[in-house]
């Protein structure tokens, strides 16, 4: 590796490789009607819940409480410390602890979690991609001081540091040092794990990131065929590794699109698999979990949620996925409640135990109309799937920028229609609500478990052996620098010996080094498609007002503190806000308070922006007014968005922010609002 | 007529009439993928949600705010005081007024429920069969005094009084009577109200009480069949009245074989209307509303019925429905509020503006499953049809009981599958819900309603002439002994001079009479699949016990009380009951409470189980504990069943109720409580 740039194509790729359409088989390549032959008739789909609660005392009664309520497997929520690769008691970090998921610093922590759940018996599904090699280390290590040897560990690790780059940007070393860490679990599982999915290559999030469905099918597929060659690369056999690669997809309302969706996905990789060189069925075929979609979800009349969630639902089980989560009604506007993930769950049980989806393999096998968007979706992914091969694969293509900008102008466009009233959103764009039905929502006590992780940690170090632990971090630094070696098996051994998840990232980051994301341009889209939008032309106006009144532009600091990355709304706004008039500056992302105020300061921006998806603005936003106020900048106004629930937002306001937008925000109506609020102050 | 029995076949029936598989062609006969070519790519279906608020002035002020807020059509429910053709001055009806549906007494206030709404552009359905005659009245002259020619009125009238006979029970008159009714409605729409569906034959009632899918379709298009003999016999052309036959069933949670059945009821249709000899296309189609089940919705977590009335609405449209009436959560607890009724009015808009499911006529036509299940629902309800036929005609059919003995059986082995956890309802019999969100109940302030239905009726009286009311309902009586004139016309002319609903209805009854049903046997189906049932057992000793200790065997009056003529629970419960040991009274429908009072005492009964489905227990269930009291005989214990929300469920504890059970109630262990309670006191 030696960050020397991507090996890939090592087996020729036949771009002409094209199947005949295919009947709706089950169980045969290429697996249009599903992956195996009986399907739910035999084995329903494992209902799997994500969830992670702060604390992994917290998330082990949560999860027992599920298991008993007809929950079926299990799928691990992280908090951003630990994706990034931080201990809690990181300074970086102060507001992630425990927000979005659980806080996981040791092994010590890991066996808390599945206290109680035997890991032979239980299927895990772990969501973790920066911090993979800790994760995974923890979670064989408990393993194996529950007396479960690692042959008989079933579940998944996402493992898909593919996608972070492009949009989740969870991520923590540079690329090509990333992929080594793929194949040394490549490596590993193919020997060690023989019922572990190695890898979940993950369309969810582009999906969420505004990517259409043949957009998200394309790269997510492409993707996976750059894992394919890597491995293949690293001396693996394909049939060694290609059957523990499982998949995952979003799936959005246009329900019938999504089921074609699936069935070609499986289609294509039926293909390319082949292509890669394999003949065997076990590796041709695709497996998938799926996730209704978060962004369909609208914070207005959040019971709507129920019915959207049920319907994607439906369409994610007709398309034949082998495990799915159901998103909770107030996903929208904060972390579910216990009262709200019970809802979810049940959702899905319905499906299984009350709407006879289990009495045949595939339901809508053989519809005219099906098939037809079927091979549709497939001609339409394949022709984007080889543009992707036609530039050197998806490493390559990631770094020359093309598919992150293609899925920023679809989410862009997607706005704009949205905006402009011609993609109709009820509650949203259409007839809004005038009355609603309250719902509690859930609260963190942020500083309680930043408390308890800080003294476990205390503990910790206290009783282990610090040569012991000093001297694994030295073989495992080691092991980065030597490809014959590999990093998973010298994490292991750090973990048994109690090393911490951030003395494990920093060990590999002494090697690899850090990542920082180059910015981005911006489109023009929005401003295209904003000609029925009737924001649009008095936000341009105001501007100009805003101009003359204060010698010159509005500027803007778009600014994404603290660990959480999802960048999709923050782009949107910045790219929108440009099109409308604003100086625009987009902050890089994971940056501190302290980071933020001085950026805003040294650019003499008029607003900051703070966009906020994971919860950490209750910690994060005081603390970057109180250091503007502190050098005598609380001129610089701070308005923030995301997913901020009513109660955070009024203590936002007491704290001083200017404004607060939240999800399906217009933003051409979001603008008109603030230059107002500037032109009248 | 003149009770002389039916007739029918007059057209002759071939029975072995049979179509060949049919291709999934919409638009052309027999219409398996749907009655219209382009089905829902010009012309969604129409959300057409049921509702009736008290008084016409709220329910006029409801259904204003709906047509603002996307509804497209209105579908009009009554109050059963109005069903059942009494005036709100009626003694007998004090429980009912303004419960469960608007209190309708005269064409006054016909003109304020649709107030502000032109009848020439907006499509009314209304749900009416017994008091069909002045209802259909009212609302032509309201549309005259609008201004609008009958000629000009779109909508529908229920107008289906077979299946009231056989499941719903709010007939009036006797059978043949009320075919009369039925084909003077016929013959009248025929001249009078071309764009207006004259009948809608209902299957949805069939559902609600137990009917499986093919049994809900056979025995509702014999109903229509039948009713296509009345009107050819009556004297006209089949083409010019079956076109304006519309169906309306009810869809379940097996979304799979609902949409089967609504593919199977047009094949079928086709087939029956060309038997009865029309060629025409547009005689043969089959157009339907839809509703999604009440039955299927739990009390327990009632959010969860906002996912199950989602997946079962989406089955309905792809099953191809004209319209649709979704659900609200609260169903099963109470009426719909106005913040669950816009959740369910919204569960349609999603399906049309986001789902993308009106980019296709027929999204599942083709698919291997869906044909298959619809070939089988086609043949399993032909053979029963073929069976109806056979016994002389569904008339014919109900007087002889066999139709419901069929649905009875269907719905005593449904309860004791679900009882004995066979069949599995989450929340219900499966993982029942630890913790609940709150919802707030409708409450409807009674005494208010009917102050209001008195001082109108009052006003009303004093303003009109009382020489041409009496000489309009002279006319009517005598329309009534002449099979030559039509009822209906002389209706209007009654309705134009301002007489009452009850004053119609009884010109009507003095010639026709009221029809009482006779009591129905019972089944031994409870106990027959009580097998895993642990509290069958268990019952069936406590209620020896109780034998042994009073000297006599457990009695019971299943009681209904008021205008409430759903008798599903009840019926279930006394089949239930008698197969446990109890002896068992089944008191007739519409009851007074002292008429209920003094039938425990003059049969010396333990027990009076009320079952309450329409809101009446709050006025009825007090009265009758006070008649009780006053003769003495308190020693008489009173149980409640059915509809009851907590609230009032408190208050009845207050009055003297001695148990309450819910909708889901488990029978046995509800006697294995019954029993207790008794052997202790």
């Amino acid at each position: 590796m030696k960050g020397k740039g991507i090996r890939f194509r090592e087996v020729p790729f036949d771009p002409s490789i094209k199947g005949t359409p295919t009947p709706p088989v089950t169980g045969f390549p290429p697996f249009r009607g599903g992956p195996y032959a009986t399907m739910y008739v035999s084995q329903p789909w494992t209902i799997r819940q994500y969830a992670g609660f702060s604390t992994a005392e917290e998330s082990n009664a949560f999860y027992k409480k599920n298991l008993a309520a007809g929950q079926r497997g299990l799928s691990v929520a992280f908090d951003l410390a630990t994706h990034r690769g931080y201990d809690s008691d990181h300074p970086r970090v102060r507001g992630d602890v425990g927000k979005a998921g659980v806080a996981m610093d040791s092994v010590e922590d890991m066996k808390i979690l599945f206290d109680g759940i035997p890991l032979h018996k239980m299927s895990v599904s772990m969501t973790m991609n920066g911090a993979v090699i800790p994760i995974l280390a923890f979670f064989i290590v408990c393993a194996e001081e529950q007396g479960v040897p690692s042959e008989q560990l079933t579940g998944t690790i996402q493992n898909d540091i593919l996608k972070e780059f492009l949009v989740r940007n969870t991520y923590i070393y540079p690329p090509a040092a990333s992929m080594r860490l793929v194949t040394d679990i490549f490596k590993y599982s193919s020997a060690r794990l023989p019922r572990f999915n190695s890898i979940s290559v993950s369309g969810y999030h582009m999906l969420e990131a505004g990517a259409p469905p043949p957009l998200e099918l394309a790269f997510t597929l492409a993707d996976g065929y750059e894992y394919l060659q890597y491995g293949i690369k690293a001396g693996l056999h394909i049939d060694e590794f290609a059957p523990r690669f499982s998949f995952f997809f979003g799936i959005g309302m246009d329900g019938l699109r999504e089921i074609a969706k699936l069935r070609a996905a499986r289609i294509l990789w039926a293909r390319l698999v082949k292509a890669a060189g394999s003949e065997a069925p076990r590796s041709q075929v695709l497996r998938t979990h799926c996730q209704t979609s978060g962004w369909s979800l609208t914070q207005q009349d959040p019971f709507n949620n129920i019915a959207r969630t049920a319907l994607e639902a439906l369409a994610a089980t007709w398309g034949g996925t082998q495990s799915l989560h159901t998103n909770s009604l107030d996903e929208a506007v904060s972390l579910p409640t216990a009262a709200t993930s019970a809802i979810a769950r049940e959702t899905q049980l319905f499906l299984q135990k009350e709407a006879g989806l289990c009495h045949w393999p595939d339901p809508v096998g053989g519809s005219i109309h099906i098939e037809s968007l079927t091979d549709e979706m497939v001609d339409e992914s394949w022709k984007i799937i080889k543009e992707v091969l036609s530039l050197g694969g998806m490493t390559r293509a990631i770094q020359d920028g093309y598919p992150k900008k293609r899925i920023e102008e679809a989410a862009a466009l997607k706005q704009a229609r949205i905006d402009s009233g011609e993609e109709k959103i009820i509650g949203l764009n259409l007839y809004p609500p005038d009355q609603e039905l309250e719902i509690p929502v859930l609260q963190i006590d942020h500083e309680e478990v930043l408390q308890i992780q800080l003294k476990k940690l205390e503990t910790l170090k206290k009783n282990r052996s610090q040569s012991r632990v000093r001297q694994a971090l030295q073989h495992l630094s080691k092991a980065c620098r030597d490809e014959k070696e590999n990093i998973l098996e010298r994490a292991i051994e750090a973990a048994r010996n109690r090393a911490t998840l951030g003395e494990i990232s920093s060990a590999i980051e002494k090697v690899f080094g850090r990542y920082h994301a180059p910015a981005g341009g911006l489109s023009k889209i929005y401003a295209a498609h904003s000609m029925n939008n009737r924001y649009f032309k008095k936000a341009c106006k105001l501007v100009l007002d805003f101009e003359k009144k204060f010698g010159r532009r509005p500027r803007i600091l778009i600014a994404k503190m603290g660990q959480d990355g999802h960048d999709r709304g923050a782009r949107i706004i910045a790219s929108g806000f440009a099109d409308l008039g604003f100086d625009v500056d987009m902050g890089p992302l994971f940056q501190t308070p302290a980071e933020t105020a001085r950026h805003a300061m040294e650019n003499d921006v008029h607003f900051i922006g703070v966009s906020s998806l994971a919860g950490a603005h209750q910690a994060l936003i005081p603390e970057l007014i109180g250091l503007l106020k502190e050098k005598g900048r609380d001129d610089i106004a701070v308005i923030a968005g995301g997913i901020i629930p009513d109660t955070d937002a009024r203590a936002l306001f007491d704290k001083g922010v200017l404004a607060v937008f939240g999800p399906g925000t217009n933003l051409a109506k979001a603008a008109v609002e603030l230059m107002k609020l500037s032109l009248r102050g």
